[in-house]
């Protein structure tokens, strides 16, 4: 990705999770982004392109955040969901913007397409992992990778829209995983 | 509550479930509800009365078609989550509304009370339900009846959320949440 273009999906993210997806007008995003209005139009060619793209964006960003050079697999897939439930500037703008553009794809359908492709994405990888875990014998062979993953996924969002929206302490969200993941790997 | 409230917030379910909250104007709440803006003031004083009035709405709507007149505590609760979870045009749009309004909060901090009191409702009428089922033994004592209700309900708030944004499947939501069911109530 260009120098230009991460700079503006990183204002992007930013206004979106300062703001909503309502606040993310392309005057706004240029001037957040400190470029010009045709530089975005260029790269993203219209508001949907920008939303989309900052689906993606939010993905890549995130990989970077919850990589976890640990030793084991089973220690990563925990530490790698976990990582999604930290009070950092990054993972909060990160995670609010991810759950604002999830809950705008329920009146957007033209942005389901992207959104159905970075969920499989965070799906498979926590799949993998888990597989992983298996072969290394840290997590039982009868626990279903695919299902375990999108339970843990599904879970993370749902605590995460409970923290961002005051319903739920950080501590407490991060507890509640903790007990879950334990319970998905442990199972009979 | 006055039928013409009950009718105003049957409305604005409607609304937010069509068009989000950002698509709730008092005008055009009226008009859906076919009484006047006027009336609409006199009930719930402004916009952000109308959403929190809503929130609550939406709870007491959800009460109506969870309620299982079942014989066993355990059939109860499992039969009260996998509702929230129904292709019916009222669960649909409750649970979408529902979504929009907890998305919304992250941004409206005058949301957050009711929402966590609506919340914390589901919660321990969740919680009660596995405590009875503990009375009759159909689940386990080693349950912690309120950190699994929390999970149970974070659960399905993210795979509802997964379902309307058209990222999974509705029959899949209700089997990964029959699975997360049943490792939380058959526990060690």
């Amino acid at each position: 990705m260009s120098d230009r273009r991460t700079q503006i999906m990183e204002a992007a993210v930013r206004v979106i999770a300062e703001d909503g997806v309502r606040g993310l007008r392309v005057e706004k995003l240029a001037a957040a982004a400190e470029v010009s209005t045709a530089l975005i139009y260029y790269h993203f060619k219209d508001r949907a392109g920008i939303l989309r793209a900052a689906l993606e964006h939010i993905n890549h960003r995130a990989q970077t955040y919850t990589d976890v050079p640990a030793t084991n697999p089973r220690t990563r897939l925990e530490q790698m969901l976990l990582r999604e439930l930290q009070d950092t500037p990054e993972v909060r703008q990160n995670s609010i913007a991810w759950g604002e553009l999830r809950a705008t794809a329920a009146f957007h359908p033209d942005l389901r397409d992207s959104l159905r492709t970075t969920t499989e994405t965070w799906n498979s990888d926590i799949a993998a992992l888990i597989r992983e875990a298996q072969t290394a014998g840290t997590v039982a062979d009868s626990v279903d990778p695919t299902a375990t993953a999108e339970r843990l996924t599904a879970l993370v969002e749902g605590l995460s829209e409970r923290w961002h929206s005051g319903t739920l302490a950080l501590p407490r969200a991060r507890q509640l995983l903790t007990g879950a993941i334990e319970l998905e790997l442990t199972s009979p």
